[in-house]
């Protein structure tokens, strides 16, 4: 069963609505519905005391429509009353600075009072809703990722120092507090990083972003907590922002739940749809079951100013890629566009005016397209190729981004743009997932690796796998120093090279490889090889001649190093040359089309037109049309078009 | 009567020299000045201890030679021993952060104490000067506008809601506080827009504007009140800044004057003559009475860095559009430049060393001129075209833009500059000024209406008005919130349509009217004509084919709605097609000057040449020149060239 | 002797290495390290606990090994504990908040405890190092100049204040505090120019500057007081930073040292050769006695993004041309990257790893090269042409840049550049050097001038010398007020002029001179030549045709005055024609090449080429070439090559 349906506040509207809602809803073929989300001044008016009488009237009517309900806790809207007695619960800034009341996810995650009335209201929801049939789990919160600069995280952080480093010594050592005599003697020294102190030693800021993530991981752990033990039958989710809104360690967040959610929003960036597929396929990689999409995109949105609108077909593609990505739920944001609030101009399926127009109809075939799918497609094949992304690495540049020509997402899209281009089939994979299996794995600027996991990467070559290194990978130790090794540090036997120099370019450098000339940007180096061969040189700039790309054999499987910042046709080509060394391919080929094989087996054959215009793609052999239940052997998708094919 | 002067400091200046500054301004034919603005601390130097004996010399001096005074109070700059004796005085930054002593404007408007302080010093200053022959008016202040988010005004916003709403169940209900769990249970608890909340519940940020409006007014009254009291006989006024710079509701502000002010610095912007041509209508549009220019430019200006010089000719040419405009009184800012203080490089009419030079003889001229003119020109016409300006929207376009390509002082002024481009007469009224005998009202954006104003509107167009409103009107309640019925709300029955559709545009869209082919940029609106015709249609995008303008008989009258920012160009068509529908044309046809008839009967015709070329102006009969005193058959404007002629 | 070496840093190396770095310092011809620097927490680990023994043993090694020590006080990073005893200490930015612990130069140099326990330390250290052999001379504190705003700093501003004008009267006159009712009636109102308070009074601004820089010089003095009484045969320096980030009065802070120390890196900004001397000439001319080059740029550097790498030989060519411009001693910034801190990506000779690579062994071949040459180049030469530099006029151009297109700054680049194109040697000298000997000085809007010095320009003119006088000079009085006579003031009868007008200019405005057209840009002055001729005419512009360069004869001497920014080009022109008219030319014609003499007879020429590309350099004889000992009469310059030569 494929869980399809809209995020929904009953509570905004007059109670007269929720009759003509509700059989809206069921017209679209909606089975789901989240509520709660934000509702704590209405479910705990007053401290103390709580009122789900609206709630319990509204999962009632829900029900009796054959919509289930996901609950929200609504711990990212603290109300007022309680942010007026216990000020300090309001989270500070950067500069130090705390917030105001007035807005979302104003909490300290550190406060313990918050920690407090936190598990009272999650506690009331739970008991009260945990046999009731209709509501089939649960969202924590919303979106976490807000960093808190408060004295009590500045405690919580020092706490969680010295249980890391258990002395202060060891904690200078980590740190290398000699540099600028910045030894401490006592734990209360240590300062959060403060925007008033500017560049901060590496070290701390990248131990107070793990010890932030920590933190909310174990707020989450709380709630999950009381879930776990009074709803033991109702599942616990999270929706998690997009790649590249991050700012916390998802893998240790969706460790705890089961299964992932993610909150896509197409046109807040620029629906490239590389990027879109990048989005499913890093929820997809955070939890072994399949993900929801908790909040897809239903209309022009922004606060202040509007995004582009959806065009016609643009709403069901992207549902359909959800599920060509393995979704097994998707719920619109939201139902009905606000009259009030900052997201006033955030629009869900209906307008204002609340009568269905182009954009529920659009749905509403689409559900009725989901609900034919659904038999087909449960679950999704995993990728043979992966590529690996670690927080940590993460988390290091974006405290020091080396260059202003590179950042670690933007090195990570082009490389799996790269794979997209060639509709090859990858995963997203943390660092300390298993590489069994695996013909291609693909590891960007893995700064911070430590000598364990070289090990396995090793014997994950030496077993017959590929490997493809970038440039800046194995630079630092997991306490922020560098290595006091050539480099690539740990990884420099592996990938039998040291790097001579390395260079933040100021202009584009050229590499000659495969008998053509690309071009380099952000970042280079000039890498002498060991036990490598040189697959491509520098043909300008002062390394002229000198390797810029190397291959090294080991065991049954072989290390490609790049020591460039390639431009992204260097990497479609190379990455597509490494794949096909390995038997990888795409399920079909067709130019323009983003074409996925899904379904346990793999027998459904998803293409997606991402474009404007219609886009031929023919068919090696017969198949049958699963949306129009017929056989067809070649197929034309119009602008926006879906086609989901049996074999 | 024209009152033609500057303003002057003789405080800033030895003694000695007021002679000869006065000897100077009687030989540019002055014949007032303003004084005393920013004398606080010599008018008082210590607490309770006043001074005006320097003051009461340099108005006699002047008074003796034929110049009459306008008094400033000098309440935007409180004295450092007020400030440093109640520090809370100090207004507060939307960051909330207090300013610090040491620039201007550097008051709480909400503060009790500055009250008492701003009563005893308008009081004393009141009582002696109020017999006074040479003292004819009063400015109030400088230059209203400072918003405070101090405690002091929090608080005084909390009772202002108090009052507006009676009951925190009608404020939550009309800001819909549910949104996000906002609901406030005790009036304590409610913050202002402080920009560590991020972005605010709009309606929340709306009341805050309409509050600081208030307050000022409030403020404002406190001292209109001891002049009307103390100095029946003279006359009250504030200097406004321009459009664009008003930050408060001006039409609220003007209202308790006998007449307005405003300073207007054409080299602050980009001197664009229908810029300009908008400053004086929209200051015009304010009060009944004819206004005054209470700072003119009268050289280069600028605090950190400098302004372009005026070039000969420019500030006689700026001087009698002011008067073209019917303004009744003009004067330069300032008379000499000072040597200290953060104006050091706002030059004055005379430069640092006291010489006169070529702007002191121009604006002598200019005098002489004005001399000669002034019993031509006593008031102006009426226009037969209006734009309605409600700083309801404006406040609400600035809390959200919509989009980043649209402004509402951006669209108000491309109309302006439409209607003056063709030289059609064009007024600016506030939203509750009478449209009775009217030809054409433009409703540009009208975001909050109110079913009142509609039937006002409803009301002129049956009687044989023409109406041209244009997209995103009719979309708010007053109290901030979407409308629930479908868009232009309660006007769609006016305009005899509904709005299916809007959009952000992220490029331009293309609209064929009348044969053309045109741009549109920023904001789209796909329209479904019910009562209307389709005047236009987008001819590219999404809805190539479907209506962009329509037009709605009603009554006598008929109303056009335009879904579309269109291109300057368009709109100078479409307006200039419906005020010729109207049979309003331009006094002259002159393409390339400003052309205006004035006076009271509108018997003088006022040329204005605002470009670096000589531009002929044709005349269809015989004109007496006024400047001149001769008949002249056809006219050569020179470079910034001015003409006047009588019929 | 020349010293040469590096910053090291042992502290932050296990001591198993030191032997090694020792002996490849020795390999590379190091003679001198600097140590200690930013050390205190080792040094002064807990409070009035002092730990030497770790830097003895360093001096011990190195010393041994035939290297000298410089020792700085570790005053710029006051440790953990001291902070967190005394918070009070941490400087406040400019909106008035403090900075946090965590960065280095976190002291408020105000502070009477921070006194006291620098007091102790500076004390400390040079007890136990006055005698010691190795230690050459004492480096204070590192790159002087954070600005702090905090309440100690407005106390000890306003004791200032009033130790300078002795009364309130006399310093509300000086400021002209009458404007905007700024009077201050006590000292404890006056603010420091916090950015809360938007622009300051300019006056108090430029106090604010001098109190600024006068609190260093104290604070300097401080520590200079004790190591004269302690260590009376050791030298004293300050390594000051490069031209343009100097936010003291260098001359001021120079006078107490035994010589000027700069540090000195290329690649931060755009390494444009006549940059870079200016740099060195503006070190040079802030003491009498040969400067050192205490940071060399070692390698890429930056925070959090990297600067481009030298290329092979730069580091050598920027050594070489310190020796060229008279550096007795130049020191690497830094040995060995440190692997961590804020610094772990500003790399030293050997990078993280320790191995000495590419720029290692330049260094070293420089290191051989500057052993050879130390005998020939003795001092340097003193110059015929000189530039004045006033830190009261820089001041005034920060506070108040007059126009966009235009900075003190950019100003005097151009002019040096100008001077640099033609390799006319000129030194950078205070406005209080001596003007004897001088055969050209140029003085650039020099705002600020007293009659004093207006009398000692004219005596040099006078007794023959030339001068070129630029726009902006002689407007202000030493209060930061206006003139109030005709521009330039004080130099009017000097220069033979008025300045009828002046305009920030909107666009390039076009001059005539020597029968060529050029452009201005960012300023011009209209001249009313009384005594000068006029030499340049505005040929385009409001000004078209009258004067913008005049010449004025007075003795046996001229002065040129330039009324706006030229381009480039025209004041090589001017000041080349100039310079010729007193017998000045380069040492050799070699266009593309930096050219200089010296050595203390001015018998050596060195000759650089800043270029990629190979550049000849035909002599008008044959020479001595001193690096590679033998004779030559044509040299070519590989890339960033070098040739020193012997008469």
């Amino acid at each position: 069963m494929f869980y399809f349906g809209a995020d929904y506040y009953p509570e905004q509207w007059p109670e007269s609505r929720w009759e003509l809602d509700t059989r809206l809803m069921q017209a679209a073929h909606f089975n789901v519905v989240r509520l709660g989300e934000f509702a704590w001044s209405l479910l705990e008016p007053r401290e103390g005391s709580f009122d789900f009488a609206w709630l319990d009237r509204a999962i009632a009517l829900l029900h009796r429509h054959g919509i289930s309900v996901v609950l929200g806790t609504p711990t990212a809207t603290p109300p007022a009353w309680l942010i007026t007695r216990y000020p300090e619960i309001l989270p500070a800034r950067e500069d130090g600075r705390r917030w105001t009341f007035g807005h979302r996810r104003h909490y300290c995650v550190s406060n313990s009072t918050y920690h407090q009335y936190t598990q009272r209201i999650v506690e009331a929801l739970a008991r009260h809703y945990c046999n009731h049939q209709a509501v089939i789990g649960w969202q924590i919160d919303n979106e976490f990722g807000t960093y808190c600069y408060c004295p009590t995280c500045q405690r919580a952080f020092q706490a969680w120092l010295n249980k890391r480093y258990s002395s202060l010594e060891a904690l200078n050592q980590a740190w290398g507090t000699r540099f600028w005599s910045q030894v401490y003697t006592a734990w209360e020294q240590i300062p959060l990083p403060w925007s008033t102190s500017l560049v901060p030693n590496p070290s701390l800021a990248l131990d107070y972003c793990r010890f932030m993530s920590e933190a909310f991981v174990k707020y989450q752990a709380l709630q999950v907590g009381i879930l776990r033990d009074l709803a033991p039958d109702q599942w616990i989710t999270h929706n998690f922002m997009s790649f590249g809104y991050d700012r916390l360690n998802y893998h240790h967040l969706a460790r705890d739940l089961d299964f992932a959610s993610w909150d896509n929003y197409p046109l807040l960036g620029d629906a490239d749809p590389s990027g879109l597929a990048l989005g499913h396929s890093f929820i997809r990689g955070l939890h072994p079951r399949p993900f929801w999409v908790m909040e897809a995109q239903a209309g022009p949105c922004g606060w202040e100013t509007l995004s582009r609108n959806p065009l016609p077909g643009q709403l069901r593609l992207w549902s359909h890629q959800a599920l060509a990505h393995g979704a097994a739920g998707l719920l619109y944001f939201r139902w009905r566009t606000a009259l009030a609030g900052t997201e006033q101009l955030w629009h869900g399926l209906l307008d204002h005016h609340g009568q269905p127009g182009r954009r529920y109809q659009e749905v509403a075939q689409t559900g009725s397209e989901f609900a034919r799918l659904a038999a087909h497609l449960k679950g999704t094949l995993r990728a043979p190729i992966a590529l690996i992304l670690n927080y940590e690495d993460r988390f290091a540049f974006r405290i020091q981004p080396q260059t202003t020509g590179l950042s670690y997402d933007g090195v990570f899209r082009r490389l799996f743009a790269a794979l997209h281009r060639h509709n090859l089939p990858c995963d997203v994979l943390g660092p300390d997932d298993s590489l069994a299996g695996l013909a291609l794995v693909i590891l960007p600027m893995a700064q911070i690796l430590e000598p364990a996991q070289a090990a396995r990467l090793e014997a994950y070559v030496r077993e017959g796998g590929s490997l493809v290194v970038t440039f800046r990978s194995g630079i630092r130790t997991s306490d922020g120093q560098m290595v006091d090794q050539p480099l690539p540090g740990v990884l420099a036997g592996l990938c039998g090279l040291e790097v001579e120099e390395y260079e933040a370019l100021p202009a584009a450098r050229s590499i000659e490889w495969d008998g053509q000339c690309w071009q380099a940007e952000g970042w280079a180096e000039l890498l002498r090889p060991e036990a490598a061969e040189t697959v491509a040189r520098y043909s300008g700039g002062p390394w002229a001649g000198q390797p810029a790309i190397t291959r090294c054999q080991l065991g049954r499987g072989r290390v490609t190093y790049v020591g460039a910042f390639l431009e992204a046709g260097a990497w479609a080509s190379l990455l597509n040359q490494e794949a096909a060394h390995r038997g990888v391919q795409a399920p079909l080929p067709a130019p323009g089309l983003e074409v996925r094989r899904t379904g346990d087996s793999g027998s459904v054959l998803y293409l997606l037109n991402h474009t404007a215009q219609p886009r031929p793609a023919p068919l090696p052999g017969s198949y049958q049309d699963l949306l129009h239940d017929t056989k067809v052997q070649g197929i034309e998708l119009p602008p926006w078009g879906v086609a989901v094919l049996g074999e």
